[in-house]
């Protein structure tokens, strides 16, 4: 009866202080026993729904086909915003549908996608605060415990659109504009840029942030960076970072999600 | 030889820093390598025995049946102060007997308290102020190996005393008085005032704090709420609870575990 | 084909708020998904590989035989530095070859240190960022599964040198000097000091700190410490603390890692 997917990865902005995280474990622990649940992260600033998404783009593909992917970030819980269903080559993602998802669906071809409407699996009660526990811990638990997508409810096609958040082209002018998709426990500046099939060498290159603060600096690892100012990294995702040695680059160049960051070649 | 409690869930106030709770496993999954472990949260304040009894409450029912629960805020470790096992309706409750139980057993009915003093059940080296990992964590691994409570020591009529402490009822002048016993991650303020039975309705309420503040507006998400100001709304207990759009209520309004509340009728 | 190590104990200074621990688990579970994993810490300050190697020391004991521990704490990631793995005792140690091992080495006896460098049991892709999940994570789970050490690589003679970082012994003036290894999470002190085969009585010392406050008090429980002041016990691990009640030790007496202390003889 058990289904293929048997791995819970937990993705929130709840916290780890409060009750919530453990109770949509007990939920889960309930229904299907046998599940194993991994946190992601319940670190997610409260209510971001752009550093979730990133989150969850940079770490879902490091985990095993049949895993349920539980996200929420969800600041219209209790309105008529939907919660959706995607499959997609092995996975499954429980969402709100607003935008939670779009990275992942920008790199994971959905093959369906379900508005999750069927009370029967949810909570008896179901509040209009924690969706968490209400529906998304046991709609987790019942996936695993063998019910099918489409008993969840109807194909949908949601407000959450797929983005393909990576910049890999340059402008004629030369200049490669992304932005600061995240910066992490480190201070490391995590861009959207990926110089992976880029043609420019990345030591030719130096970064304007919107600070007008320029990095000149490129290093292949974090210790062997040059002096004491901040530098260029191709960080694990494969993006461009911005890092300091011994330091927290986020913090000394007050750099924030959602900044401008322009990478232009350098004048020799 | 397994008994049916194969679920263990730790609250406790060591935070995740340390090595604290990592130790704690460590012991439970060396004697019961079978059992799941739950963290509800090891984000109580640190001896703030109030708000873990708040916590363990809020979390409990949504474990199954068969679920031992550790807890321990525990500032009299070493000194005389027992340690509790108590079974009700399916669980285990393990806490030093300090009143950290004292809102579950308000509402599940224990058949049996014991005062665990079995030192065969403990690591052979107790120290005076780790009784999470020489105590709690051992006999927790020992009732889910079929150790019975009766192994562990005497029935006993503990100190702490079940409390009772949702407010349901007015007072003769049409006011409720309860306090605020919880503030969590994203900044609500939980009340002890519980709506379900009450003849009023919220929206004819209001509600002042300790500070001569007044909360107003009521909605029943957090989207929906009116405007800039902080609003009541049942939170995911039942209680009622003030909370901020996009901001962080406790913060806003100074509001501490403990204040006390009232809420009136509003003039109309 | 499974070994019989079967546990993973993680400690590392990612936090918990990035995806970086959720990845390497999402590794572990796809590779060995009967493992069991425990974190024992992620709150290390980042870099700082000698409170790393404190937790772990502090933690190691209390994991059953058949623990594999993966701990990384490691600026030099990307470098020549060595990746090493450790056999002894039952235990294996996974970690950089920079010192995060060395208190463990100085009381686990390897009877093996090998050079990871096979990398057939990594990601198909290396970072030079991320080693916790390209090579940490997968050569755990292959471990896990069966794979024996002299597959990992070469053994070796390791940069990093067993440490007995006790102090058990006084010097001819009567003085033990010796340093503050950890300050937790309550704000107590750990130092360096263990008085178990030590003649003299605790309760005829006091301590010197390096900002020459002087702390007088004794105490075998927390409660039952005397007045305001910050006093002495004996910590959970056995080593020579200083707390204070209600309080935060650590912030009082702004003691760091690494302050060096003096115990002394009382004069009566």
């Amino acid at each position: 009866m058990k289904s293929k997917f048997q791995v819970a990865a937990l993705l929130t902005d709840f916290g780890l202080d409060d009750q919530y995280v453990g109770t949509m474990k007990g939920i889960i622990v309930s229904l299907a026993p046998h599940v194993t649940i991994v946190d992601i992260s319940h670190g997610v600033s409260p209510q971001n729904i752009n550093e979730g998404a990133f989150l969850l783009w940079a770490a879902f593909r490091y985990f095993p086909r049949g895993t349920i992917f539980v996200a929420i970030v969800d600041p219209g819980v209790g309105t008529s915003r939907k919660i959706i269903c995607a499959e997609g080559e092995g996975y499954i993602f429980l969402a709100p549908d607003n935008g939670l998802l779009k990275f992942v669906l920008g790199e994971v071809h959905a093959s369906k996608i379900i508005s999750v409407e069927n009370k029967r699996l949810f909570l008896p009660q179901v509040s209009q605060t924690f969706h968490g526990r209400d529906i998304f811990a046991p709609v987790c638990a019942h996936l695993a415990n063998g019910v099918s997508l489409a008993k969840l409810g109807k194909e949908v096609d949601p407000e959450t659109r797929p983005e393909y958040f990576l910049i890999f082209n340059c402008s004629k002018d030369n200049k490669l504009k992304g932005s600061i998709v995240y910066t992490d426990h480190f201070g490391n500046i995590v861009t959207n840029i990926c110089l992976k099939n880029l043609s420019l060498k990345a030591t030719s290159l130096e970064m304007k942030l919107s600070s007008d603060k320029t990095i000149r600096g490129f290093s292949r690892t974090y210790e062997r960076a040059p002096g004491k100012d901040p530098f260029m990294i191709i960080g694990s995702t494969g993006l461009l970072e911005v890092s300091l040695q011994n330091g927290n680059a986020a913090k000394r160049l007050r750099a924030r999600i959602g900044d401008s960051v322009t990478l232009v070649r350098r004048r020799e």
